[in-house]
């Protein structure tokens, strides 16, 4: 079984991931960055059998489960980083601490179709997966040993997709991750300064200014950060303040899967297909735990969902994985007037 | 000029570096992962005009400035996130901060050799590499702009590597990065409850439980971590206490060198030559200053430099970004196995 380790000196988790476990040999053996075989991918029509038993699927009301027919359909993770099955047990090991690798990975497969990706998709396609992303969030936090859900989507094999197939993922852990712990500190302090959300003061100081501002739909601001970490990395943020994602409502995601078409076909043209993540930050569930108090109590005033879109056009290297800094050789205001001008 | 942002909600440091500055169409202009065509380089005897003027090099005492003969060259980056040169100015804008991109960007050039990786130079050689380290870190430690500076190596494309020819760089930064300062303020805190270093209490710990050491010189313990956030991810560790690399003794540095000659030649057989980083943590610059004063005061008693090796054959993907976790397949006590035993 996976377990969760916790590094004293660094303060940060890392999942041994038993069951992806590789011998040295194997490490070599890389995914090249093709379509592949059509017909042999796992997420086709007609391959259901060769995936885990589907959780959701979007389709025709007469469809039997694990058939042909979806439109939009989560499975498993075959190679899971982390399992639902399993206690929840929590150990320290001298001065390390262990917590078994109880959680969730799941696969959200975008469409049948294999060679379309998600810059290509219908809009009411792009909203059925916005759907399925709400709706498993929504479920998962029933799990009271889940603390957090994440949803991500990795493009291109320099972002880490090893599938061609277009797909999103959602790894729950039991332990708040601490990039969201971080945020939701910040948000919290913030607020109790000031009795206002720090993403709303963000948005309303970067529409006066506006060099940064990509665009505005009705409910969305694309906005270019000001420490951008990567070269045209944006965030997608709700104009007005929103918590959760797990309750937005559909007109709040049809407007986001507009948003998403218009903004991916500008950046694949802009940076000819370039291998991304798109993450979603989202509140926590909102069990009251242990050992977290603070982070509910205020959390519908504090936080404010949105995606952070980041393209993976410079590397993570020496320099920035030992000092946490990011050099990023495109100013964000630069950024945000290409993405405005294109087509 | 380059400038460092801070992110006030991720509380991240980028340095927006516009002498790298790219345009959207240039961003697919990848390098190759090949050695190049020799004779071409800027870091061969011969080509010393091509580099920006040497600030310290090895080589026989009546060797010209810039002139070839040269075993060691350290010049600055022809494109430096950073420079020299400057005020350092700092300023709020809004909700925002702003610091004059001040600092150094230097590149060592560890051989003449374009085709001769560490792991097949002399031992000699790569003292003579760790010694232009040291001499770089003092030297540097007397510019009072400069808080830190960050030794590191990236060794393939996927880890950052944009020359072939074996060379490492030299980042120094106004600012503690965020990763050093968080390892400072733990290894404080530690000391402050239990006046003993958190190193010298992990080193103990591990050589008691022996599983995840891989081997111990002279001076030194080569350990996996218990949280490795990558496959073979592995700590170079002095085995006596000792804060600061610049201070170093040369047959410390005899040790390292032959330490990672084995090393680096045992990770090439076992993982096909991987792409990797290598990173220096050794203790900041000793000047008191304003905001910074608890990090001096003990500091030659709670710090403790080492070497992180990281090695590039696992993604920093969607996930690992947005979470602060890392998925790392091998468990460390495996790793250390392999290592122990291979040739």
């Amino acid at each position: 079984m996976s377990e969760l380790r916790f590094d004293p000196i660094r303060r940060r988790w890392t999942i041994i991931a038993t069951e992806r476990r590789f011998r040295p040999h194997e490490f070599r053996r890389r995914e090249p960055d093709e379509p592949g075989e059509l017909g042999a991918c796992p997420f086709e029509w007609g391959n259901e059998e060769t995936t885990p038993p589907e959780i959701l699927a979007f389709g025709p009301a007469d469809r039997p489960r694990n058939a042909p027919g979806w439109q939009v359909r989560v499975v498993a993770n075959k190679f899971p980083a982390l399992r639902v099955e399993g206690e929840l047990t929590r150990e320290g090991v001298g001065i390390f601490d262990r917590v078994a690798g109880v959680g969730a990975h799941e696969v959200i497969i975008e469409t049948p179709e294999h060679m379309r990706p998600m810059a290509d998709m219908e809009v009411g396609q792009i909203e059925l997966v916005l759907r399925a992303w709400r709706e498993r969030l929504a479920d998962l936090r029933r799990d009271p040993r889940i603390r957090y859900a994440l949803i991500f989507k990795n493009h291109g094999r320099e972002a880490g997709a090893s599938l061609y197939h277009p797909h999103s993922q959602l790894i729950a852990t039991p332990i708040v991750p601490v990039v969201v712990k971080g945020e939701l500190e910040i948000a919290r302090d913030h607020w109790r300064r000031k009795e206002r959300c720090i993403f709303c003061d963000l948005i309303l100081q970067e529409r006066a200014l506006g060099e940064r501002v990509a665009w505005e739909s009705e409910h969305f601001m694309l906005l270019e950060p000001f420490a951008a970490s990567f070269p045209f990395e944006t965030w997608l943020l709700p104009r007005r303040h929103q918590h959760d994602f797990a309750a937005a409502s559909d007109p709040t995601l049809a407007d986001l899967a507009a948003v998403l078409r218009s903004f991916l076909g500008r950046v694949r043209s802009l940076l000819s297909d370039p291998p991304f993540n798109l993450i979603l930050h989202t509140s926590p569930s909102p069990h009251p735990r242990a050992g977290l108090p603070e982070y509910w109590t205020t959390i519908e005033l504090d936080y404010h969902w949105h995606l952070e879109f980041v393209p993976r056009i410079t590397h993570i290297a020496g320099f920035e994985w030992g000092s946490g800094y990011s050099i990023n050789p495109t100013p964000p205001e630069e950024a945000a007037r290409y993405l405005r001008e294109a087509p």
